[in-house]
Formats: C-alpha cells, structure tokens, sequence
C-alpha cells in the first residue's frame, strides 16, 4: 500500500507542474484511507507556504476537523523542506514516506538545502538578518498565557 | 519605529490568547505601512500550520499579489519556529525582529527549540520515522520539470 499512496503523491507532482505549479505533490492517509492530495501552488496561488504538505496538511486538519493528524501518515513526493517537516512536527504526524531529496531537489533550482543549512545556523551567521528587541514586552504576555485558564494547548 | 511594529505584534499575541488562539503575533511591513497583523490561530482554525508568521505571510501575500516578499520586513512577537523561518526564507524576506526566543517559548510548553533539534539530526535519529521509496519515479517528474518551458520559478 505504501508504494501506491508515495505514487499518488508523485502522479500529482506531475500534474501539477501542468497546471503551473512547482513539481511536488502530498498525500495524506488514516486507515489506508486517503483524507488529502495535494499539490505545490506558491506560483498558482501566490502564496510562498503553499508547499504541497502544508496544503495536504490544511486540508486534512479541515477535513477532520482537529488540528492533531497523529493517527495519520503523510507521502511526500519529495523530502519535505524544513518548512513542511516542521510542519509535519506540529501536526504530530508520525511517519513521512519519500520519494526524491533535498539534494536532488536542489539540482532542479529548489532551496530546500539552502534553508536547512540556514536554518542550523547561529543567528548571527544567517543570510537573514535578525534582530531581538522588547523582551520583557513580550514575556509579559507569556505570564498572561501561563495563567489563564481556558487555554487549549497544541 | 522597529519598536513601534514590534509592539504591534506583541499586542496582538495577546488578543490572541482572549480569542482562543496560542500567544504569538506577527507583523509585516513595507515602507512604513503594515501590510498585515496577524496572530496563532492553531486552535481557532483547527490548522497545525496556522503561526502568526505563516498566517502573516499569506496574508501579506494575498494583499500583494505576490510570492516574493523580499522588499517587506517581519516583526514576530517570539522568535520564528523552524516552520515559520523556513517560510521567511521562501518569502525572501530579509530582516526578522522578535522579542521572545525558542527558549521562552519552551518554558510555556511549546515544541519550537526541539523541532529545531530534530531537523538537525540525521533523519534516522529522529523521533518521526521516514522511509524512502520510489525515487526513480519522481526523479522522471523532475525531468520533466527541467524541460518545461512554462515553469514559474520561485
């Protein structure tokens, strides 16, 4: 089964690179059943996140309505980047099938290597620059957050 | 005025623990003028992606029209998670001011400081399994893409 959902993310891949978006695609499963399939739209939707996981992962969370897929596993038709890995994090899904790499998304012009080295970085050696300002302001808000009550952890 | 637009994203973090989201902001400028203000709206939206920055950032890039943000600036009430830095990455933004770090953040109960220790691991040693399979088939996807003279790159 597992080769069968890792081609449907593929297949989409293609597909999408038809319809003018990048080449990747996203599949996410629970119970050998399909809950989303999805596709790279940065360029279609204008949107730089639209990553193909992080659609499939939107879709999903909508579609089940919970913001927590840890009874789902996600087919990547390539390494998710750091981003939609991230991503797959938060969303406590806990086995990623994969087709392709960074490196050999690298070699098609992709960033996703660049970002995990950036990413591993020191902030002060980044690309980006990063500056902290306001501390106390913000851990203010945090000492709000530790005390109240109805809050729903994620 | 970096204090100014920071601020901004600090207030909003904490509307949003008043409104049920998690206390984090998020603030993206150009040329003096907010273009969006965003906060968390994981258990609002029921959508694991949904941090301030990525909501910031699809929103900023709605209002633009655009992928590219690289002419904008973000302020963000806590450091960026790695999901969110690697979306600033692919926004091109180039300068990040935050209060709060992925330290504070850990001391309030959230999984940014070791989603940045896994991405660095190898991926054997993480705690999400990942399996590679069917490279061949979407490495003839990435052929494909080379060829494609359409392609939008991002």
């Amino acid at each position: 089964m597992e080769n069968i959902f890792l081609n449907k993310a593929i297949e989409i891949s293609l597909e999408s690179i038809k319809k003018g978006g990048g080449p990747f695609g996203a599949c996410i499963v629970r119970d050998n059943e399909i809950i989303s399939l999805e596709h790279n739209t940065v360029t279609i939707d204008n949107d730089p996140t639209a990553h193909a996981e992080i659609n499939a992962i939107r879709t999903a969370s909508k579609k089940l309505g919970k913001f927590d897929l840890s009874d789902c596993v996600i087919y990547s038709s390539t390494e998710p980047c750091p981003m939609c890995l991230s991503a797959i994090y938060w969303a406590k899904i806990p086995v990623v099938y994969f087709a392709t790499t960074r490196k050999d998304a690298e070699e098609i012009g992709f960033s996703d290597n660049l970002i995990y080295e950036e990413i591993n970085k020191p902030i002060s050696k980044r690309k980006i620059r990063m500056i902290q300002l306001n501390k106390s302001k913000s851990l203010e808000v945090f000492e709000v957050w530790k005390k109240y009550e109805n809050k729903i952890e994620y």
